[in-house]
């Protein structure tokens, strides 16, 4: 089983268990979502991650002692990853180092696309040189917003951009992009390789899960 | 269908379908095989792997026309990917830079299980300072020494020096190792993780093929 952390707050069974849902789709795993505490409208700056930090790791411990094969952090900033992968056993994964990696496998000149903020630095870590390009939506300020038609409008559009400065990979840089689906329309308007953040990290876990 | 690009010269079936099978098994990717002309001996110097880039990309050209949606050079040298990527339409993916992305999202510390050279760039360059160590089996000069009980012995007696010098992930830089099933024996003797490079290969082509 693969435990998925949301590094939020939320008592909504289907938002907690909407990366979940798509890893066991897509690789036949199954998963179990856990959230943080106190935390609902998540990580969005450095003290929100500083204070995340601490629960994700007593999670994490929690979740390997309940049996998880492999645990995923869904998040596209890694939070806490090198300290979970220090206090457990099991592998971990991280949605940004995980999307960075797969990206580097599967192409030359990487884009990231971010949502608001500059690319994190546990993706841009990984991708090294092989950045090319980043972007992020115009108008666009949170998650929600990228739901509404002008926000995917926009989203395409960024990808658009880094297309047009040489990327022959996106690679995305926030999970919100997972949820609603984004993958797909870049796919088919501008006919470039997208890597979605929670599906490398099921890709990954699918790999390194006990079989 | 993924192409599978051998860097070798082989009218033995077997041996030709060797990674396209472990792929297609493990993945449920339909995957076709080929290989090079007039090199029975492979790649194995600076020489070989010269005159071989031009006849990788010539046969990766042919692939694309025939409709591989993919093409995977199984090799840990990746030999000729840049180019190929160069001149194909379809994602072109390299052994030795997979099988190092995968080891980057799969853990923290990462050693290399080399065959007879030194770690390939292709693999260096990827996974940068988080490769701690690199390691070969003693008294092997080639694949087929491998494939004996000695062998076998002194290629996990390598793995367990990379885990002394403290490697959470075992990354094999050589695809011999997938095909004596090495894998297998080091995760049962040695409790790490281990990124085998066709493996990998194959988990990046079953994320990119077009569905």
């Amino acid at each position: 089983m693969l435990a998925v952390i949301r590094v939020l707050t939320t008592d909504d069974e289907d938002l907690l268990n909407a990366h979940g849902r798509l890893i066991s789709e897509r690789y036949g795993i199954p998963t179990r979502s856990y959230c943080i505490p106190d935390q609902p409208r998540g990580i969005y700056d450095d003290e929100t991650e500083r204070v995340a930090v601490p629960k994700i790791v007593q999670l994490a411990r929690r979740v390997e002692e309940e049996g998880a094969g492999a645990i995923f952090i869904s998040c596209a900033a890694d939070p806490a990853l090198a300290e979970v992968r220090a206090t457990c056993k099991v592998p971990v994964i991280g949605a940004g180092s995980a999307a960075a990696a797969v990206a580097l496998a599967a192409g030359e000149r990487i884009g990231v696309l971010n949502l608001m903020e500059s690319t994190p630095a546990a993706v841009a870590a990984v991708l090294g040189r092989r950045m090319v390009a980043q972007a992020r939506p115009e108008g666009v300020t949170n998650t929600r917003d990228l739901m509404t038609p002008e926000g995917k409008k926009q989203a395409l559009k960024a990808a658009g951009l880094l297309v047009e400065k040489g990327a022959d990979v996106i690679v995305f840089a926030c999970t919100g992009y997972s949820t609603i689906g984004l993958a797909g329309d870049i796919k088919k308007h501008l006919g470039v390789r997208v890597i979605d953040a929670v599906e490398a990290g099921g890709l990954i876990a699918s790999y390194v899960l006990p079989c």
